[in-house]
């Protein structure tokens, strides 16, 4: 396969984890006989920096032209203090999914054996954890009308959805749970919101398509309780933009990996993977960052264009490297550590 | 001091708890020459199955004539599995919130040593949790406009706030910091919300008048994130309704002491105070409930009128049963239990 990639370092360790995901994921087209054609492209502060714009049209045109994106992370201290400043790398990010069409974020959040005891959660309540959750991404009060009125005294930020937004979202929601345990999960407050009454009612005419799936439909305020409770009660869940942006961060800490969870972000034509961790600036240039959340981030977009040995020698790798302590000291558990290029050319290696 | 009242019982177990709080009440009255004089009202699936409306316009009148207001639980399984029945219980919750005034959600979290081993959380994370989260309870996304276009298929819900919404509750939690460590959170999504926005400028702008407080700023998402991972970095939190709804459902079970938590809804005229958990309908008529939640409501109603004193004996008894093990089956980790009457009449009798 030909594969024309966009690469978004961005910020902070997104540069160092990056370059290690390209060679592991170079060690992979090689072994299996791809050709990957990497597009590098400025986001976030350090597109600002460049251009003024944390996502610049030529960013835009560079990752519409692709077949994926690789992302690294974005954020720079120097904007944190001020969410009103007029530009800042959020914006970017926004704008890049909505630009990409990028509705559907996926999220697993999954245990590995050897990092149980990372988890603030007591083992048995996480053992055997492997959920995914699946946020709309360009939806809802993200992206509806906002502003201000009485010279400034009131605010206000519109939630919209529609039925087809819903729809599109659910589908894919529907289809993953067909390919795992056939468990889906709505989450809404449809007892309080009429947007969660469209897409309960959207969801629940949907489950004749898919009679094999059992849906559940739980309040938001519920699964972030029993998502600390009993993480692995559940499997595939659905839904909103800011719902998700609030339980799939709750969901990320429970199992103790959080430093290696990856993430995709889907559209109609196109797909952008990124681990979930941020730019972490203080680590910046230090090779200590640990790259596994990026490479994992790779196996997805493999396995997204059907490659799925690709991905599962990703993943194999990976296991192998924690199994054996080759980790960078965010696991370590004050052993032997190794940086991250180490890792990654450990990595490249095994594949 | 003669106090009125009001009192709704509620749904499922709601009637039986409430009455173990009217028996400790009572014995404190009794204890401190206080006069009680409760006023029995409808409300919940109770008040639909007798008259109609879950919040029924006499039950208003009772609570409004009233010095503060003791609530049970409602809900009813006949009424949950259908968000869009036109009657249904939360209504009469919501609309009690507006008419009442009650603007201030007071949900405190703390941890009981002899219940640490009950939370999913490892004892080591929970130890020393003592934090409070101010929800803003009147306004938002609950009470903005919300309804359908395009024949259906587009749903909107508005979240609006103004700056004096945003001041009245910040004011209590200024006020609540200076009692205790003098820190104040403010959860907010600052970098995509303008009403958050609003939030986060108001908050900014009433720091100079408690300059001994140390406020910080944080993102829901990454809030829903430390709850878990370090709770006991928290103190007192105040936040917007929403976020109040999903935070403070997830920081109830870190503690372990869920069954435990009382709360309290403040107005500028009068004050409501329940038990965090639910009607739990399987439980009904069975004298096993718990009403220790309950109960404590009712110290912090005695604490809300400033009596103290009165307050602390509640709370010394529940700490008493606790560690005698005088406790409902919930708490007897297999061990003997008693009914939910013999709980409260034990607890009178300490008093
Ligand atoms: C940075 C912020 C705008 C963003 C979001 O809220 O979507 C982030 O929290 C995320 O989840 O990717
Ligand atoms: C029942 C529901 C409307 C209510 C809310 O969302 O406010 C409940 O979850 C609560 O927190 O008291």
């Amino acid at each position: 396969m030909k594969l024309n990639i966009a690469l978004l370092a961005g910020d902070g360790i997104g540069p160092e984890v990056i370059d290690q995901a390209v060679k592991v994921s170079d060690a992979v087209a090689a072994k299996f006989g791809h050709e990957i054609t990497w597009k590098p492209a400025l986001t976030g502060a350090a597109a600002i920096d460049a251009v003024g714009e944390p996502y610049p049209d030529e960013t835009h045109e560079i990752c519409a032209a692709s077949d994926a994106v690789l992302f690294g992370a974005i954020g720079h201290p120097k904007y944190d203090n001020d969410p009103s400043a007029p530009v800042r790398p959020e914006q970017g990010l926004l704008k890049m999914r909505k630009k990409l069409g990028l509705f559907a974020n996926v999220r697993p959040t999954f245990t590995f054996p050897s990092l149980l005891d990372k988890s603030p959660l007591k083992r048995e309540r996480i053992e055997g954890t492997d959920l995914v959750f699946l946020r709309e991404l360009t939806g809802g009060i993200y992206f509806g009308e906002k502003g201000r009125r009485d010279g400034g005294d009131t605010a206000y930020d519109n939630c919209v959805y529609t039925r087809e937004e819903v729809q599109r979202l659910a589908k894919k929601g529907f289809e993953l749970a067909m390919t795992r345990s056939k468990k889906l999960c709505c989450v809404d407050k449809a007892n309080v919101l009429e947007t969660s009454r469209l897409w309960r009612e959207t969801v629940q005419a949907m489950e004749k398509d898919y009679p094999e799936v059992t849906v559940t439909y739980e309040f938001v305020d519920a699964v972030a309780m029993r998502l600390v409770q009993w993480p692995n009660s559940y499997d595939v869940l659905i839904t909103e933009n800011l719902f998700g942006d609030i339980l799939t961060d709750e969901a990320s800490v429970i199992s103790g990996s959080m430093g290696l969870m990856p993430s995709a972000s889907m559209g109609a034509d196109i797909a952008l993977f990124e681990p979930i961790h941020g730019s972490y600036p203080q680590a910046t240039g230090l090779n200590i960052a640990n790259p596994m959340a990026t490479i994992l981030s790779a196996a997805m977009m493999f396995e997204n264009f059907g490659l799925q040995e690709e991905g599962a020698a990703i993943r194999a790798a990976v296991n192998k490297a924690l199994e054996e302590g080759y980790v960078t000291e965010d696991l370590a558990n004050g052993g032997k550590s190794y940086g991250t290029k180490e890792v990654g050319d450990w990595l490249a290696a095994q594949i």
